[in-house]
């Protein structure tokens, strides 16, 4: 990092978002990519799950560690190529997991990012 | 349509919009692929230009005719690949136009679509 460091275009952040979701780096993907003060939007019908909306990285980190306790163990998952249009990123990505207590479930979702500055400022899942 | 009619899958949906989308047939997409009680949510910013987010086909139907009134020359645009997962699609677009009073305007945008029973029930725009 140094003064004269480059802010990242959106195709860039989109770029290397989805190489990092490819490799299952979600925990670097935020680190390295979302904005401190971001903002993370699940459906209205999420939020009864103790999965709802949050605001600031560290409590969306929070809401990932919690995900990631409910795994029991995953069998599959893909990430498509992003799709990129102003400062937005649209990915599509599943996940086949069997879950504590509640079993094997398949999900799908589009998760839109929402880019300022270089860095991820709002995540929304469709599901 | 027959009652043997089958429900189109969102994979279905997504392949046609994509198709209506190209051809630039907006009004036809709508007429086809959209149910009569589909809501089309606009970014929070945009409420003010008069473009905001309407419930109703017949008022989706009116934006789409208010929004051609606005628009002096269209001099190119573009519409992705659509990326689907589940019951949601998502697909980027552009349009580079000339509006009456305002100039030439470059613009892109990612926009979801929720399907259910082989019907369009939401849009949400972001830019």
């Amino acid at each position: 990092m140094t003064t004269q460091e480059k802010v990242m275009t959106t195709k860039g952040v989109a770029k290397r978002l989805s190489k990092l979701f490819k490799d299952n780096k979600w925990s670097e993907a935020q680190d390295e990519l979302f904005c401190k003060d971001a903002v993370s939007i699940e459906p209205a019908h999420a939020a009864g799950a103790g999965m709802g909306s949050v605001k600031g990285l560290d409590q969306i980190k929070k809401k990932g560690e919690q995900f990631n306790k409910s795994v029991e163990a995953i069998h599959g998952g893909y990430s498509s190529e992003p799709v990129v249009a102003g400062n937005h990123i649209a990915i599509a990505m599943g996940i086949d997991a069997t879950y504590k207590g509640k079993g094997r479930q398949k999900m799908d979702e589009i998760i839109v990012y929402e880019v300022k500055d270089g860095k991820i400022v709002k995540e929304q899942f469709f599901f």
